[in-house]
Order: C-alpha cells, then structure tokens, then sequence
C-alpha cells in the first residue's frame, strides 16, 4: 500500500470523502473507549460519604446521559463517519484514585463498519459533561487520557490496547 | 458558601438544572482551550516535506472545521449549557513534537455566561477528528491532555491555566 | 424478576443505560398513539364552512409535518431511545367535538425494537404545533390525553388500549 | 382584527410563515407549563421508601435533562418558532396522588418574543422520557393535561391559567 | 488588499476560520434569495383548476415550511457560518411560467453579520422540498437560478442584483 | 392512475405523509447529482497557478464536507424524506470553464428507498458552502444548475439524465 491512500478518509486526489463501505458485511462490531478525568480533591470530597447517593448521583447520570446521546450524534460530529444504528450503549463512571475519573463507554452494532469513532465520542461527551457539571469548584479540571481499549469485529480484526 | 450548592448545575434539591443567568449582564466573554493529540511517527511522517499540503491539508482543515462545527453544537451536547451566540471560532493544529500535535480553540461571544464549554468542544471534536482520519493508519491514537488554557470576562473573572 | 431490574433503563448500579437490543431479531414493528387537543370553540369555527380549505389546511399541514419530523428526531429528544430507520409515519388530525381534535400517528419500521416512543413523540410533536398556531387565538389550549393506542411486534407482544 | 389574520402565523395569502417580531422591542419573557402524567400504583411503588434516591433519581433525572433539552431544540421541533436564547430552564417532577406525578417547566429569556412554546416543549419533552423510562412496567401510562400555567412579560401581558 | 486575504474564511495561513465578528455592531440586516425550479408541463397542471387549493396547498405548504426551517439550521449546513437568531423568515412560491415556480426567500436578523447565507438556505431547502413532492412525477426536475437579490445592512452596505 | 395520487407525499386525503415503504424490498440504491456554481473570473484566478494548492485547497475541502455532511441531513431537512443509511457519499468540484464549477454527489446505500434526495441535498449543501465561503468576492454568485444525473436501483427502474 503507498503511502498516499493510508488515510483512508482522503480520496485519489487527495480530498476528504466518506470511505466507501458499500461492499462490506453486515457483523457484529464492538468498540470501548475510555477518558479519565482528573477532578480536584476538593470535588471528589463532594461524591464522598453520606451524602454520595444525593451528589454524585445527578451529576454522574447528567454525564453518563450525555455520553450516551453524543454517541448518537457521532456522525453528525465527525465529519466522515457514517451514520450507523447502535443497538447498545453503556456509559460508567468510577473513581480512579483521590483526584481521577475514569469514564468507559462501549458501544455495539450490527453494521458495515466500526462503533470506535461512538465510543470516542461518549467517553468525550461525557467527559466535557463532567468539567461542565464541576467547573464551578475548578477550572484546572484536566481531561487526560483518550483512548480506544478495544474493539471487535471487521475486515481489520479486534483490537486491545 | 455551604458545600451543597457548590454544584452550581444541581438546585437545592440536588435535582439538575440550567443554571439561571438571566440577571447576569451581557459582558465580552473569551476562552481557550486546547487538547494534545498523541499520534505515531508513522502518522506524523505523512505530514512532513513536500507532500506536506496535499496530505495535512485535508486532514488538518476537516478536523479543524469539525471543531468549529462543535463547538456551535455545544449547547445540544453538554445538557446545562446555555446556547450562546458565537461571534468568533478559531481553532489551529500545530505539531509539538515528532509523535504530538496541539489543537487551540479560541471561542468568543457576548453573554451572560462563558464560552469556556465552547472552547473544550471545539478542542475536543477536532482531536476526535483527527483520531477517525489517522485511525487507518494507527488504533493507539490518545487525546492526552485537553484543558482550558485561558479565559476572560464574567463575573468569575481572567483565568489562566 | 426483581423489582430493581424492572425500570429497563437502569442498569444493576442504577444508572441509565441505552437498553442492550443487539441479540434480538430484527422484526416487523408498528405503534399507534393520539393526542386530544382541547381547542376553543372560537378557534374551532376558524375551521369551519367555506374557508375551511385555506384556513385548516394550512395550520394541519403544518401540525402534520412538525409531528413526522419529531418521530425522525425520537432518538434525539428521549435520552435512552435507540436510533430506529422509519419505513412509515402516518399523522392525522380529525375534529373529535365542538372544542377538541384527535392527533394519531403510526410508525413502522423493521427493527430489533419498537417504535411506541416514536409515535408518541409524533403525536406531541403535532400538539405542541397545534398550540403554536393557534395560540394567539387563546392561550387555554390543552393537550390532555396522550396516549399509545396500538403496538405489535416484538418480544413483548402486541398491546391494545 | 378579521377571522382572516387571527392565525398569526398564516399570512395574507393563508401561507405559513414565521411572525415577524423585528419590530417587537426586546424584553423579559418568562413561561410555566406544566404536564401531568398518570403512572400506576405498581411504578408509584417504585420510587417509594428507602429506595427512593436510587430509583427514583435516575428516572427523573433522566426525564429532568430531557426536558431542558427539549426546550433548548423547541425553535427545531416547532416549525415556525423563532430561535431564543434561554438564560433559564428548571424542570421539576413532583407527586400528585397515588398515580400521578407532575411535571412543570420554567424558562426564561430576554427576547422579542415569548417562551410558552419552549415550556411546553419541555414539559413534554420531560413527560414523554418518563413513559419512556417506566414504559417497561406499563403501556398505559397518559400524559394527560399538558398547558400553560402562567407567562409574562411581551406585548400581549401577562396570562394565569 | 492582497489576494490572500480576500476569501475571508481562511486565515492568515489558509486554515478555515470563522471570521471574527466580535467588534462588528449590531444592525438590522435583511437579505432575499430565491430559486426557480423548473418543473414539467404534466406537474404544473396539477396546480391547476379546481382542485388548485387541495393539490398545491400541501405540495407548497411542505416546501414553504422546509425553507424556513432551513434558514433556521444555516449554521448547522454551512461550515463557517455564525449562528444568528432570526426574527422573520418569509417564504413564498409564485408561477413563473408555463413549467417554473420561483421561491423567494427573505430574512431578517438584528446582528453582528448578514443573513444573505439563510435566505439562499431557505430558497434551496424549500425548492429541493418541492422537487422531493414532485419527483414521483419526474426526475428531470431542475433547480436552475440560485441567487442573491437584495441584502440590507452591514459594513459592506446593500445590494441589490 | 388518476391525477390525485400522483404525489405521493399526499395521501387520499390530500395529507402531507412520509410515504410507507415498508413492503418494498432492501436493494442497492445510487444516485448522483450535481450543481453548477457560477463563480467569477476573479474568484477564478484565485484558484489558478502555483497557489492553487493553499487556497482552493481549503476553499474546496470546506465545501465538499459541507455536502458529505448535508447528505447525512437530509432526512432533517426534507421533511417526508426517509432516514437512510449512507455507505458512500463522495463530493467532487471540478473547473467547468473560465468562470463556472461543477459539484457532483454521489452517495449510496442498502436500502427501501433511494438517495436521489441525499444527492441533490449534497450537491446542494456543497454550491452553498461555496458561495458563502467565496461571497466576500462577489454576491453575483449563481448556483445554476443543480439536477439528477443519474440513479440506479429500486422499483421505478435506472435513470440517467
């Protein structure tokens, strides 16, 4: 393969189109992506102890909410995905260590190419959620990590990081 | 200020809400935000030399438009935030190192609130971007580092990260 | 089934998930629902007689519209829906009495869910621009019964009201 | 004023279009609708008791975001309301009896025109996510009385219901 | 001026920007558009005779009700356009001959920058509606003339085609 | 068949509706459309010779993303258009002649309806993107020609202009 068409989302002249997907498969694809988030220990302070149900609970949800419907909206974000129908979406929040989050979402479909770009997408919505929902204790709130854990499915094969 | 309204986006009955901004006043609003993209040297050779415009280009202008584009949408993205009207949205991608690029986002508006959610979208969705145009070439893309750098105007005041 | 299992959203933690549909069959799925608009008798006699052409048809039309186009947006206003590709939404308006007229919208789709939610949301979304067109005429106009007529398909079988 | 006009949004030629509100100054609009929605004993249950916070709160949680949002998309749904700044949306869900919940909706903005439309987007928006969340226990669920409760500010003054 | 700065949405080093409109005042700004969309002899006679108000009605209706809600996602269709609130949307269709109808479109918006690009969004979602109500009719439908006629207001002051 | 069914976006009642493709079989559907954009000869110039890749590089890139991602829309924006499923849309500008471009979509999918609508919705999408990002030059600008070419797939048989 040259070098030229390794982006794949660049056509033979070099200009961005929607890869061409036409000819393959409909198969089950799965995708995890994660993001952690690190807060301050002053806002971790608030989903602690007796009152954790009624702090942390609205302000996980509202980002887990959000995960779920950015994921929905990936195609209209990222310019060349294709839109596709997910059949599942899970969005978990859990605490890391004093000052971190970590953010999973995984997606899954049954289509003709992969859920990574939805699975990018809602660990970020939910993340950018997270910063929004505590900004007001801190703005040094760092999103730090990105990243695709795993995927299944597809002419190029699972993937884990 | 007790520590129960400290999640300015939770009312007193810890329920979610669309913070009230209407007695604030219109004031100049600015903020920055950026996201480092970590990609491979194979990814980042692609960018070098004489092939430089036809191959980062396209790659560059779509992850930069997508930015733009979200950060316009954040308001449907992030669940409690106020939809502003932007007057300015400038996002740039520089190379940092032989593996890493900085996305900016600089947003600006006149509001009764900032545009600090703007400049992270926008950040974010250009990272993203540039994560589904590279990701043929390499799955182990990580956004590594997304913050706000700066902001101006609003009754919090300047911050700088 | 325990009573913790029974809100299908929540997942074993209590936190909102998109309901996992990716092992069920893609079936045959229709819903019915209607909404009663209660009017006012000045409004309704806009309606009638000889300019009921022009008059009527102009302010449905536009209820009609507004109701297909918000089943097409379902998965974008209820948090948990699952994207669904319609192959069918019908919307109606038909006087019911002298101050009230009943929405009905039926959607179709072959789908590995249903699409109660979808024709819910068509029903409303005509309601609400009922109201809108007619509420410079009286602002006492109700939407007062909401409801899923009909569905069949799927796992839990058809439904009657 | 003839019979002709009085649907201000057909114009001379019965064709419908957007009001022209240039003219109208810009001042403060505030609107409350409000939605009741009859569950059933067997859904009342479950949000009663000491399982209240884990149960109930993601169900409303839930249906509260989706009413904020539904207000922010109210300009999109609705197809010839003007597009409006919201500087406030607060949904709350309370107990009626031992069936019903209500839903109500307040926004607020300065602009050229009002916001009942983006209340009773909301009221519907949250209504329609609760039958979505508990739809699984019941079918039967009504959303029954959907209307506006108050709103000020605006040409027309002021309304109580 | 040089050249290089005269497409104004690329930036100083040809990126894709939004132009920055920060410190342009707020004026009153209107624009009109139209298209002519050349339709068929067999369609025109459609719109004819007696059965002109049940016939067109909707066929223009749908279009008419398309283009304003185009106008109202201009920022959402074209890349690097500002998002501006809207305070009249007119959308008409009128015979021009024997086989072509003309839309014309006007906005109005008191803003920072021109509405030219929401009234040629609203000519050309209304003229693609009323080739998607005729298609089943023919396929050689043509939307032949999409331009600016009028703008007023703004910096580079008005002009009229 | 008589004259009164031969839009079939109306049904027996003269009613707008989303025309019921339920029965029809999942086949391979193409179609492609273009727009010609009649620039000027000083807009021309700016695309000709050795700057040809700085400028018409991001000018072009903006416009063909514009069209690829209003090709996904187009079941919002056309209002009894079908959700489809894309598996390819590719976006081309080519010169014409000394003052004029051609804009071809072509997009496909698997599915019960075809994408003539996607073509022309991103043929259109992308003439628009053009003029706006090229108005700073001159509002003469024309889209003048934006029709089907060609379609293949479904019931009513292959077209070509």
């Amino acid at each position: 393969m040259s070098a030229a068409n390794k982006f794949t989302h660049l056509d033979e002249n070099q200009q961005p189109h929607m890869v061409d997907v036409t000819e393959k498969d409909v198969t089950r694809r799965t995708a995890t992506a994660r993001a952690i988030v690190q807060l301050t220990p002053e806002i971790m302070a608030q989903f602690d102890g007796q009152e954790l149900q009624s702090k942390k609970g609205p302000v996980f949800h509202t980002a887990i909410l959000a995960g779920i419907q950015a994921a929905k909206k990936t195609s209209d974000l990222i310019p060349l995905c294709h839109p596709l129908p997910l059949t599942k979406c899970k969005v978990t929040i859990e605490p890391v260590d004093e000052v971190r989050v970590e953010v999973q979402a995984t997606c899954t479909t049954d289509a003709k190419t992969g859920v990574e770009m939805e699975a990018l997408t809602a660990a970020s919505g939910a993340a950018l959620t997270l910063y929004d929902m505590c900004k007001a204790l801190s703005k040094a709130i760092v999103i730090e990590d990105v990243r695709l854990l795993e995927k299944t499915g597809g002419k190029s094969g699972d993937y884990k990081a």
